[in-house]
């Protein structure tokens, strides 16, 4: 089974929506990359182009998958994840976490 | 640039997760992968495992990916459309929408 986390990112209110993009893609993510290590087995930012009816209030999206809850657990419990955690906090001031199984149609 | 489409899948109240699931993945997610052809590149169903804090009120998680907005756009208005979102009825109360831009770090 496919574990998937959809973690909704709200941009820190002082930053442009380019400075915000900006960190996430070129600090954050190759620093994410690096720290979670291969048991992150893939992991995509999307930025919000629009949404049906009103602002959904975040910016951006980020999924992570890993092989199993085991995987996560043991990322999320690390002082890895902290260090991760520590450099969000420059360019978001929120995130809120689903967890999903995931099954892929096409 | 990669557009992608997340919809958050509210089941049918009178339904109970395991139908809502079953029909979602055994008889909507075929039709809709067929009805849809190759403009459709990639299409994954999400069921929500848990979440942070309260439950988030929707039990599943589409995405669509296509590779620009006039593909978007062809679809959405096109009679195989309405067709796909009447099979959605059968197993989901509604749905809603965001459009993102996608990039795949890992």
């Amino acid at each position: 089974m496919v574990v998937k986390i959809i973690m909704k990112v709200y941009a820190k209110e002082e930053l442009s929506k380019e400075e915000f993009v900006n960190h996430w893609l070129t600090k954050h993510a190759p620093l994410a990359k690096q720290k979670m290590g291969d048991k992150l087995r893939k992991y995509v930012i999307s930025i919000v182009m629009s949404a049906e009816g009103e602002e959904p209030g975040y910016q951006g999206i980020a999924e992570l998958w890993f092989d199993n809850m085991t995987d996560v657990q043991s990322i999320m419990s690390s002082p890895v994840f902290e260090q991760v955690m520590a450099d969000s906090a420059r360019f978001a001031r929120k995130g809120t976490w689903l967890m999903l199984e995931e099954h892929a149609i096409i």
